[in-house]
């Protein structure tokens, strides 16, 4: 059962979290890391990790840092929502593989959409250009 | 652009909040309602929506308001997790139509996810039975 188990330190977003492991970032404070989504489901792709906290998923989350991780997660959003003027957007975390959790340490997904645009499939296909990415956040953190 | 519009008073979930519509209620206190989406892409879909406010997506949602109300997301999620053990768990928020959202007052989908069952489509297909929805209620709210 996926939902519950021991939060392992060496998931890859703890090691972005210690500088262990590159990551494209777009926004850094005292709570929360955001970076682009290497498997970005569309262009713009985000996700938003809370520090100095072992929660695998949003139920282990301590209930006095969620306020201030989610004001971080609504922050970027406005932010993409600013930097790339998409359509619509999709804010999305998933607790567990069978709902499409790939990696235990939270996240929150930012997901830009654009009319009669397809999503892509989570953690699907060859991972994105660095250097896209990299253009990508600046845009948005610009904003930031 | 959907993203950006006035609130329109008069969204289904705003007749709910001032008691006009019906709803399946899981969860009420000040800061929001919870109640089972009468069209779920599982069994066991939850919506969580703040109360008094005029917030159409989590862009318009005021920084104040936004951590006790995503405190309430997480203890209906919790709920759901107990009553219902399911293999896992989405939480998503959609902002504007290109993204999924169909009714313009915010709001937290809740969606139990079971181990090779594939998700429903969002609002589409019959609404659900009322019976059913209400038993799933009462095992919710047990826990709440």
């Amino acid at each position: 059962m996926t939902l519950h188990a021991d939060y392992d330190p060496d998931n890859i977003f703890a090691k972005m979290l210690r500088g262990e492991v590159p990551c494209v970032k777009v926004f850094e404070d005292d709570v929360a890391l955001a970076f682009m989504d290497i498997f970005p489901q569309a262009e713009g792709h985000t996700l938003v990790i809370p520090k100095d906290v072992e929660a695998r998923n949003l139920l282990e989350m301590p209930k006095d840092k969620l306020g201030p991780y989610m004001k971080r997660v609504q922050k970027v959003t406005k932010a993409v929502e600013k930097a790339l003027k998409p359509d619509g957007i999709v804010v999305t975390q998933f607790n567990g593989a069978p709902a499409g959790q790939t990696v235990y340490h939270l996240h929150f997904h930012i997901i830009p959409r654009r009319e009669g645009e397809p999503l892509g499939r989570h953690g699907g296909g060859a991972p994105a250009d660095q250097e896209t990415l990299q253009g990508l956040a600046d845009r948005i953190s610009a904003y930031l």
